[in-house]
């Protein structure tokens, strides 16, 4: 009676002095991607205004917090958010209407014109809402993207409360959006202003490739970037044609040496695929501290090669994962097969299979995204003062059965469908699978309108 | 009045004359892989027996049959269940103990002394009705093993009412069963007697490897298959080391050749893994009408390299896909994901996205397994007179929006949670990712039991 009633007033003592916070999110399992990679058993993440207020043991977090909402997963894993550092969100709606065929009939047969017919700014905002529903539900709470109408495509993530890296494209054709490069820059120019300042948008300048730019738009674009301090995103050395058209038109130079003799490496700067990178570009990517978004999965299904990750790696370069577009390179938007397939690609390629181990792909699919993007003080890791993007994992399908090792668990068996719950900024989006932002009866019935069309415009 | 009156008696008078089936499945898709690659929209699939009685639309399937059970899933994909040409099922319980690591530390220092420890007739009973559970949930109808105590493997596998090629391993030192080749001969004959009538398990003799084997075993485990008429399941050129060593130990000859020399190949013959066969190994397999189990993540997980799989399929040699071991070689029994890797390493290793089309792929999952077997009268595809074995794949996730086309999705886009409904030998084993023949909760006890053990072995 005595010990229960001092039992009682301790409680409530605790109760008294705990800080408010927003939301409590404990797991069996949390994995930080700390510096030190720490791991946490029966752990727990508190935050509030879009922040983690402290990560640690649950019962030390419910110490200290008093939260407004709990989610408890004792059966589950609790991680960073993913990062997909490269995609084109709206081709969601091309997904399998053109695949197995080589770059020139891919493009020239079926996604130019099937582009041209269709992709105006409701298909945008469609098949953005279609690839964020997709991303979330597969634990992404961040995406980078490189696509046309890039104002709508910010307001539809912002909507469903993802963040975003979104890079409006800059191209030397008539693009759905704009007619002219001179347009896009303009176009480019506006979308930055209005977004700049939004917690969870990040607008940049994304001139598609050296090889659909001039010079003179390539420089623009990274002034542009300079300007309002934001990153400047560009497909580099995707294919050895790209490369071998850029030697025959620029003195010999690779894709990088070009952009580098142009300028356009002044500022923080993220290469798609750099698939075709020589020992020379590795030195020019480290100096000028350049991200790259590795794309394992599209590298292999456009047959364009295997890019040089370890060396990469080993050089220090910060390294995430894409899943680039789902229309023929993909053709989804899953992480978890990304981190798996980046380690079993670097693996196979080098006949070695302790190269890219679990712990290196989850990394890179996380904190090394992070630090390609230039964010790794924002988001990309759980540490008490960053953004609140986290996710849980289920192991309760059999897959996950038995649970020796945590990272080989999240590279090597879980799967997107595992994925349980997702925060972004503080705010449940996913709750045990369900997505409470979108609706998706609402986006498959008009994704089905679309569908129709674009089959039709192929005929 | 009168009108309405007529369709009842026709109604009537087609109920009447509909002939009874057990169990009648339609979906919106039929994708039967029969010889001419038959889609049909709004099929069915009538069984009776455990085989299939008539495969076509929807509407003259309900006309012509009275089932006494109906799964409709008009949003689904109904295909033939997949087939699982290479694992080793008990593994499952030391999925994670061991990842990232060169082959000799990861048999040497982690599974040899793990199996030595923990595997016996009950760790075999409890990882296979996990590898089961899982296989099943993933839309695996049969499955080729590779293990110990294969008798038990056998009886967990019917009592699930799972369909098998269960392999009982015959190796030249002692092994957790048999502490001698001679003895696991003599089992393996046993084992043969006991389950070659059944309609569900095909036990066959399974020599490890050649290097693992003396030429006599060899020779008596192939005497033993054709005695039986059943197939010989052997680990082939898996590494560019057990090439070389061959080479060194039997007169420059590749591990094909050797076989061919002891007559080996003399019937029924599966090759696990062909990563290393060179031209005139293709023409040795071709002749002697061998199987392949091709396993791409394996190869790619292990480093083991990348099989010519295009030249073998060209050659016209059947080759099945298998996940391998989920002890690290995978790490799980997703044959989704062996489909997609299958096409996306074809593809990046003869840089041409060209190859290996996504319905080659799917058929490499199916009919080609089936083959690869020498099934293919009795699995693979969706026909009358074959065995009933099918599932649905459901399309109603994000990632299966929007339907271009059927096999894109399958392989692309679609997962193994996807998977919806499973029936073998005509009886629903799963529905509605329900397992009915398999209990969950217990199985992931059992587990975690096993899980502790072996950790503390390991120590």
């Amino acid at each position: 009676m005595r010990l229960s009633s001092i039992s009682l007033s301790l409680l409530f003592c605790s109760l008294l002095s705990a800080a408010p916070a927003d939301l409590i999110v404990s797991a069996g399992r949390v994995v930080t991607m700390d510096a030190q990679r720490t791991v946490i058993i029966n752990g727990a993440v508190a935050m509030a205004k879009g922040r983690i207020l402290a990560v640690g043991p649950k019962a030390e977090i419910d110490q200290k917090y008093q939260a407004a909402k709990r989610i408890d997963r004792p059966d589950a894993i609790l991680a960073p958010g993913l990062i997909n550092t490269h995609t084109h969100a709206p081709m969601s709606l091309l997904r399998g209407i053109a695949d197995d065929l080589t770059l020139q009939k891919w493009l020239e047969k079926f996604i130019f014109p099937a582009e041209a017919k269709n992709v105006n700014e409701q298909f945008v905002r469609v098949g953005t809402r279609l690839a964020v529903l997709e991303m979330m539900l597969g634990g992404t709470t961040t995406y980078v993207d490189m696509y046309y109408f890039e104002g709508a495509i910010a307001e539809e993530t912002k909507k469903a409360g993802m963040r975003a890296v979104l890079g409006q494209t800059i191209i030397g054709f008539p693009a759905p959006d704009y007619k002219t490069p001179e347009l896009a820059l303009a176009g480019t120019e506006k979308f930055i202003q209005r977004f700049q300042n939004d917690p969870l948008i990040m607008p940049t300048a994304a001139p598609h490739a050296i090889y659909t730019n001039s010079p003179e738009t390539l420089k623009a674009a990274r002034a542009l970037a300079d300007k309002y301090k934001t990153l400047f995103v560009i497909h580099v050395s995707e294919t050895q044609k790209e490369n071998s058209d850029c030697g025959r038109d620029h003195n010999n130079m690779t894709p990088t040496a070009y952009l580098e003799s142009l300028g356009a490496l002044s500022g923080r700067t993220l290469f798609a695929h750099a698939v075709w990178t020589r020992a020379n570009d590795i030195l020019t990517i480290k100096r000028h501290n350049v991200g790259i978004a590795h794309c394992p999965s599209s590298n292999m299904k456009l047959g364009s090669g295997t890019a040089n990750v370890m060396g990469l790696l080993r050089t220090g370069i910060p390294v995430g994962l894409g899943t680039d577009g789902p229309a023929g390179s993909n053709n989804d938007f899953d992480m978890f097969e990304e981190m798996d397939l980046a380690s079993k690609l670097a693996k196979v390629s080098a006949q070695d299979p302790t190269v890219l181990p679990a712990t290196q792909a989850f990394a890179m699919a996380t904190i090394g995204g992070a630090q390609a993007l230039g964010l790794e003080k924002e988001i990309g890791s759980l540490e008490a003062g960053k953004k609140a993007d986290l996710i849980t994992v289920s192991t309760s399908a059999p897959n996950g059965w038995p649970m020796h090792d945590v990272y080989s668990m999240l590279v090597y068996s879980l799967k997107a469908s595992d994925v349980q719950d997702v925060v972004i900024e503080g705010k449940a989006t996913v709750e045990n699978r369900k997505a409470l932002t979108l609706n998706p009866l609402e986006i498959r019935r008009e994704v089905k309108v679309l569908r129709d069309k674009v089959d039709a415009s192929l005929k």
